[in-house]
């Protein structure tokens, strides 16, 4: 019982942080994205796509997440955008507090997008505001159609699904419509994109998307 | 603080239970696999393959683990072995707990092996001991060579690695001996497995490992 308050009690701080990083953002005019997905869907090569469309448009800065390294964060910052490592030291999600911490070692002015790429985890980061305008959940076709269903929360909770890797539709077992529709069920509002960074494949049209839903915030 | 404690509270909890389901599974003379994984790297379909190889040679049951539907029980149950399904309702891991629960609600009379499939999700299962003999971590080669440097503590604590999707190789940007490489510096003792569930690839081998250490537990 005890346990259940004391969730109660983190999820509650949680969302008192989130507020106030909501407030940052809405002063600072900062459009945020709270990138979420498995483990090697692609979150980071979408992203460094996105940043080559967009970095000399907007000015992007980006939070990467993750349980150890920082990876991610070598690979972003190959693209000139301000970036920070949050290494969670094996927790599973960001909270609001570390992205609190980390937006305050960056240079936030004339920042229009800031772009979190959360932990690849498509359970636990659902439950965990961080302030953000919205999730965006990135999906690989190769992790198959069924996990809309099988992964509700996060879809539930996001605003947005790319459906990554679909240059690899002719090799997995993956029935597109199906996935789609799973998503749906879960989440009539989704916006669906689909992608290959590969081939660049629905790129353009993701990038043109998050420009415009940056410009209008 | 108090935060700590209880989690603290919660995994020796945990480490007491699994201690009781060891205990069972050793006087049942049962070996128990821990399968684990991101979403989508096709745990159930290696586990399909498994049984169809298997289960005419040992008595095996499964214990499947998920955040919501039953969809993967369903599929382990055309193959005519005992499985017993655990919705997690949004938690992100199995407890030994609840495989406790599970199994009591299965025969396990003649069984020699039982397979517990986790729900999908790389990070939080690795902290939960079930009383399995091993865990087994399944990672796609979709997912990227980096994976075991990114979430260490899973292919620490994993007896054995098995490499799936081989077939997808070609099309993927992973590299398998910088994957491997990567896999054994977390882990110099990992078995290591390559396995393509549409190709039958490797399939053989993995399969007659897995009944050997049955046989002779």
């Amino acid at each position: 019982m005890s346990v259940i308050t004391i969730e109660k009690k983190i999820l509650q701080k949680n969302d008192e942080v989130a507020q106030q990083n909501r407030g940052l953002f809405k002063r600072g005019n900062i459009f945020v994205i709270n990138l979420v997905s498995s483990p090697g869907s692609g979150k980071t090569s979408l992203l460094e796509k996105t940043l080559l469309r967009l970095k000399d448009r907007i000015r992007i800065a980006v939070v990467e997440g993750d349980v150890q390294t920082d990876l991610d964060a070598q690979r972003v910052a190959k693209f000139g955008v301000s970036v920070v490592q949050v290494v969670t030291n094996g927790a599973c999600h960001l909270e609001a507090k570390l992205v609190q911490d980390a937006i305050s070692n960056i240079d936030l002015r004339d920042v229009r997008l800031l772009v979190i790429e959360n932990v690849g985890n498509l359970v636990c980061p659902a439950g965990y505001d961080l302030g953000e305008a919205m999730k965006v959940v990135v999906l690989s076709t190769t992790e198959g159609d069924d996990k809309p269903l099988k992964y509700p929360a996060m879809f539930r909770n996001s605003s947005a699904l790319v459906i990554n890797k679909i240059d690899l539709l002719p090799y997995v077992n993956c029935n597109l419509d199906a996935l789609k529709s799973n998503a749906l069920r879960i989440n009539p509002n989704l916006k669906v994109f689909q992608t290959a960074c590969t081939t660049e494949a629905g790129i353009e049209e993701w990038s043109s998307w998050l420009e415009c839903q940056t410009r209008k915030s």
